[in-house]
């Protein structure tokens, strides 16, 4: 992750650009002042509704460098990551309403959506206090975004994501431990494990999971003793059926594989992880390597984005409820 | 709606078909049988995690379709918009495991956010009690899946949606009352909706929003006097900066419209709409003619699914704290 | 509020001179005594249950000197507007007890009612951080009352107060706002604000209520325009109904005041004001001017006081539950 | 209370005709109106802000019946004692508006204050569930309202007051048990308890105080000794300190009264009652003849009213918030 | 336990008998007594303080045979298992007061700690809904009353004991299934038990523990299939740091040895059951066939109980806050 | 307390010996082993739940002492009176387990129920901030075990006990103020303290308690009247149906007392005090002078201790969900 990565290419889809997802209202708006041979230059600003990390602005920039004209537009934005505040400005547009008019609620929605999902990250790494946190939304999300929300939770501060998609936007080499279909499928985790040793190139390291038939403890000593130095670590997702993974058990499970000789093999705690969750792991220092989430980045709500009118060709406006003019936010970038 | 819909036509992205947008883990298990040579006859069961609104198995049918070979594989289900219980099996596959095994969090992750939004759906359009619902989530869902959003919540009893391609998965018009916008752009609301009402073809009716700058009950009846008999009616969305929208102001506007002959000019209850908030309504028996709900529908989390491997040839399996045994489930319907 | 005042001149009504207004019972107790031919001296000590500000001495001081004999009776008092604290002595009597037993529960009416307004007084005062405050408690406590409601108010530490009487109590020039009458009866604010500013003498400031019909912003800037330099103020009691007077609110209606060159008109907040809604425009640097607190100053319950013998003819005595004996209290002085 | 007595005859003070006790606004708005030469007929509707016990309308008439023209002027009401509704309109003035602007908030305070009184009269009867109960608000209540306060306790249904004046308005004659103060001005209750019998008159029931210096149980079976059958009750007002009055100490001294043959003595609970605690004995059957509830009386807040103008010269009008127009009410009476 | 059971033998101590273990300030009283020469009759009630079941009647009982004299002395008793109430009366003693004033604390003692293990014991049999409970408190009571206790919980409707002689005192059988000692000196659950099977006489029925070193499941079947059908029950006590024993893992279990032939194999919950946990497995119907109770019937508090002298020498009498007499108590039983 | 006082000798029961009061599977395990000639080494670590203060050490040692062989077994512990942590090893046993294997319950039992008796009555010394407090468990305690809870209340920092036998065991003089029982018996608790006075050796403080009959201020008065300097103090027990005793009724006593000279009287406050209660005395500065504890000994649950075989002849081991091996615990001391 230190070689410079290229900036991620965002999808522009465009049943998009053509306003097939937006409301039909904006169309009819653009319809109207085009007879009514109306098209005011319009500063539109996006503000957070509240504080959270702010993550999207990278799509809405591929979306407008394909609607603004040349000239005479401008846009200024906060980067990807940044950590906004409540009410603050984090996007203005400046253009020819009909250059963009379109995309109000588009551009409030890829917003929203992807800051939720990187503030979300960002609490789940802050809870893990410096141990690595890995992003694995695909059982929860849908496969549409899926790879956004790796992108998103990467932006939080995730180190890796899952899906191959996800890991080319966040530039990331994607991460995989070894699910309990491998075991299931062929009865037994330690033969599950040999195969997968056999078969894996060199370079993917050997995570097992060692809850799916049998005693963590003594499934860890098994997988241990199978692959002795060449096992990279084990992976806990006991079912809340089961007690959940908690921290006495990852304390009980390296008491074991200490007394036994395994201090290198690693363990990473991966079911329903939440930040509420993961503090309690830190809070008892509970010896995880890494922690994996998953329902936790899409569980939270969106971070809602306010776009507002400020300005009509330079005169301050404000519908009721909204401070009128545009405030001279001076820590914005103009990225077009 | 009375006529009949065909079917939505679901998008399968070539990206998810060849696992781009799945863990990575699933491609190596799938490697891995292969070098081995086992590709058994396995079922994997989908069941819900909570009680909810069943959607997104449209889509899921239209990917197993796709990959799934022409004979010896099977898929049972259950249609979109059951009311699926906790713990209760909605999708069934019975297949070579290599035939779909690449898609299970694909599958689980449709599923889930569909169902989340359905069910989120559903709880408004039953706060409504009777009262229509539209659903308008395009300023906080990313446009990638807002369509989705709208479909599902059609799925969920909602009557309408805001965007094109929404409309057309849902087999519905869209629906759209004049935003903010247009009177902002205009400097006055009277001025946008006799534009509006010059420009707009006759079967789109004349709903206006009237709190963009002046008071609720001025700007109802400046614009009931203004298109009087072609006004269809008002659209309130007073921010919670203003009081929001309340019961009891549905009721100070009513008394002013109808005290002024304007019986015939419904009105709407267009922002932040909950179902906790749409019930305050229908207790107090507010004149309401329409919700229209946008981030309720994406600010409840997925609905989760399990996919567990159930039988594989023929043997009955299970992981820990899973029941064994696929269990006979009569009223799942055939569906590939 | 700077020159000399003269003190307030309480009202000593004979029915509470005759003991109309008294328990029965004492006049009986009386009786008893006198066909005894009992009538020690007694030492009554006045204590507050609960902390707060003391009221109504001037008042009890008033009654004691038309009843009192001239020589042997002594009253040692602390002054209106002490913070007293529970179980403090505030007033205590040493005198025949013949010559007031019939006014023990009079006067413990007076202290508690005239301390219960005084402390609710504070309390807004408190809240308010150096914004002056009003008292306008009219359309709330009983017009008997209501002068000395104000008269508490002021010692409590409110500048002003809205009745001729209640004014001369408290030594200052009363203050009034024009409510909502005005524009109802003249059908408009600006109309309204017009003929006052016709007829009202110069010194009487120029502020007018701007929630009667319109929104308030727009009404603010209507009689701005209307009186310029000549209003000193607006006055904002937006009903709940209606999302009430807020920090949002009043900042609203002054970034458009300043937009427009009204930096010298003040906003006052009037409505329904109470310490903890007072705080929260405090805490939010809500640029209001001055608060007008009517229900707040009888909301609260009367500050109670225990009137208890503890010396009969020199020896002490208590009832059960009390202490006996009357403690050194050097702070009181001699006000009979 | 089932001879018919003579209505209630109140006080109109002087001071409060001439707009002394009301907010001086008023005043400047009846000037300006002059100046202008406007004095439209205007309908003006007090609606109770919640649901309670009417009172006050007795005064509001004496005071409009010396204000009102002969001619041309309607008043109507609902009677003193009348369960009012939140929002229901309970009195109505028709009249030009010179004629009573003035008393808007003279007449609001008004019915605020005595319906408070009365509406928490009201809570303490209900929950006494048919036994007796008096009222005694001296202690609390200002000396200028305390017999208002008895007047609008016996509209709550309490039956009987204590003071002289109180007692005329509410037409019954006035209660009082013997306090605290004789036995402690005597030195000791059985002897307080034989002077009082030896010098009230016959028809005054000797009913005597048990807790001033011994344990109640104790003292009860003294002062029945002493008195026999000619003793009516004792009361206990146990201070908090020492346990207060409690259901199970009511029992205690039913109990050792019943054991010593003192059936026919009743027991009266007087300190602090509230419903809450009145319910207590009640609930728990305890032995109680009567309650006597003093700070529960004053403690409860005023029973808001608004005062609407709600037609001018027959013109319906509101101002925002309020319902436009006066609606029929055809429970209301002519009362001038 | 339907063959009839000789009445328990209590033991009294020596020390108990001498007042070794009473209040001193007893055995003060009595030496006064004596040296006034004083002995009255006296009646003395012994009253529940709250709702509960009886015990320690017997041992009372056993206690006042060996002091009382022979005539002139009653005990009237309810018996051990009765459901007392609060302020009840359980045991009464008419006896001259040199002759069991020494223990009166002691037989509260006994009383209050007998009746809170009843009552204890009574809750979770309660809570079993007709599913056995067994008693085994020994690792959390003091072994002087370990054997108490178990008798107390085979009145609160325990159906069986662990303690050979808290058996005796119940009159039942000693109920114990194999610990975690057993697998864990022997190295392994089926080793454990096949020593057990070979052993142990036949009329022990082999139950083991199962959750020593293995997964739940898989020992289940691992000792299923080690004794087939001489198997009559598992054991489960997975501790809390494991999930605890929870109706989801009950079911898991009975689903996997139903699964594989052994629906002939019980299944007992036997760590830290409480009435609460105990509940939640009869609502879902989880499959247990005994709950074994241990800390549960300690942790409860003593069932305090009240002595009170009501009659001496025939007159009644009562201390502050106690009613005086003794009240007709028909359902006692004379028991001495 | 100051002079060394011998070790407490602690009652080992035979039948406890013998294994009657253990779970009867001990009994089994030890027969299986010794058929199977097994007999390993084992370090046996008890271990408590949770904080507290540590008791039962000296009786699990005297029960030890009797069934260890002479050579080849060690136990470690810390003393009675220790502080210790949640998950601290107490106590280690290293020895043939046929030599103490039968006590493992046994063991527990004792330390859970001292250590709870303990850790209460430490929780209510600390919450007496200095104030001295005693122990009367007897009305609540099994008599079997009361002697046991005054050592345990000892130990915990109690600095006397209420009966002969739990006062040998603390080292202690036992301590007793008059109970209510010699009031009642002679009518009067004036007569009953000078019986008490006249019979009783000298160097028994005169301590009566003052609420059987009469008002507490009253009778403190009459008994210090009656004995004046000979009286050492006032016992107050008030029932909660009386107000229970509150630091308000305690300063009362202690005005009156010094009032009439008798500043030399102590007050104790005796009934149902709890730490939390304690701490409303402290916190008020109510001049007690000692506090009698007996519910809340008994009221608090056992202090559960777990039992853990760590190795069998030298080899670490755990049973599932405790830690393996035998920790370091340097603070033991060898006590066998």
């Amino acid at each position: 992750m230190t070689t410079p990565t290229p900036p991620p290419e965002f999808e522009v889809r465009p049943s998009t650009l053509v306003g097939e997802r937006a409301d039909i209202q904006l169309q009819r708006v653009l319809a109207i002042l085009r007879n009514e041979g109306m098209n005011p230059n319009v500063t539109m600003d996006f503000s957070a509704t509240r504080p959270g990390i702010l993550c999207g602005i990278g799509e809405a920039r591929a979306l407008l460098q394909k609607s603004l004209p040349e000239t005479g537009a401008e846009v200024w934005a906060r980067d990807d990551g940044y950590a906004v505040s409540a009410g603050e400005v984090a996007l203005r547009i400046k253009a020819p309403y009909s250059a963009f008019g379109l995309y109000e609620g588009t551009i409030c929605g890829t917003l929203a959506a992807c800051s939720g999902w990187a503030t979300a990250a960002r609490e789940c790494v802050d809870a893990a206090a410096g141990v690595i946190v890995f992003a694995a939304p695909t059982p929860y999300a849908h496969p549409f975004v899926a790879p956004l929300v790796e992108y998103a939770a990467s932006v939080g501060g995730c180190v890796s994501v899952s899906t191959p998609r996800g890991a080319r936007l966040a530039g990331v080499t994607p991460t995989g431990y070894m699910p309990h279909t491998l075991p299931m499928l062929m009865g037994d985790a330690v033969r599950a494990l040999q195969s997968y040793d056999r078969h894996m190139p060199l370079e993917i390291p050997r995570v097992i999971i060692i809850d799916t038939f049998k005693d963590e403890v003594e499934e860890a000593l098994n997988v241990a003793r199978a692959l002795r130095e060449r096992l990279r670590g084990v992976s806990v997702s006991t079912p809340p059926e089961r007690g959940g993974v908690t921290p006495e058990l990852i304390k009980e499970i390296r008491a074991h594989l200490d007394l036994n000789g395994f201090q290198h093999v690693d363990i990473y705690a991966t079911h329903g992880m939440t930040p509420e969750k993961i503090r309690r792991f830190t809070d008892a220092e509970a010896p995880v390597s890494g922690f994996s989430v998953s329902d936790a980045l899409v569980n939270a709500p969106p971070l809602a984005f306010n776009a507002d009118i400020v300005e009509i060709d330079g005169r301050p406006i404000a519908r009721r409820g909204r401070p009128p003019g545009a405030p001279s936010v001076p820590r914005l970038n103009r990225v077009l």
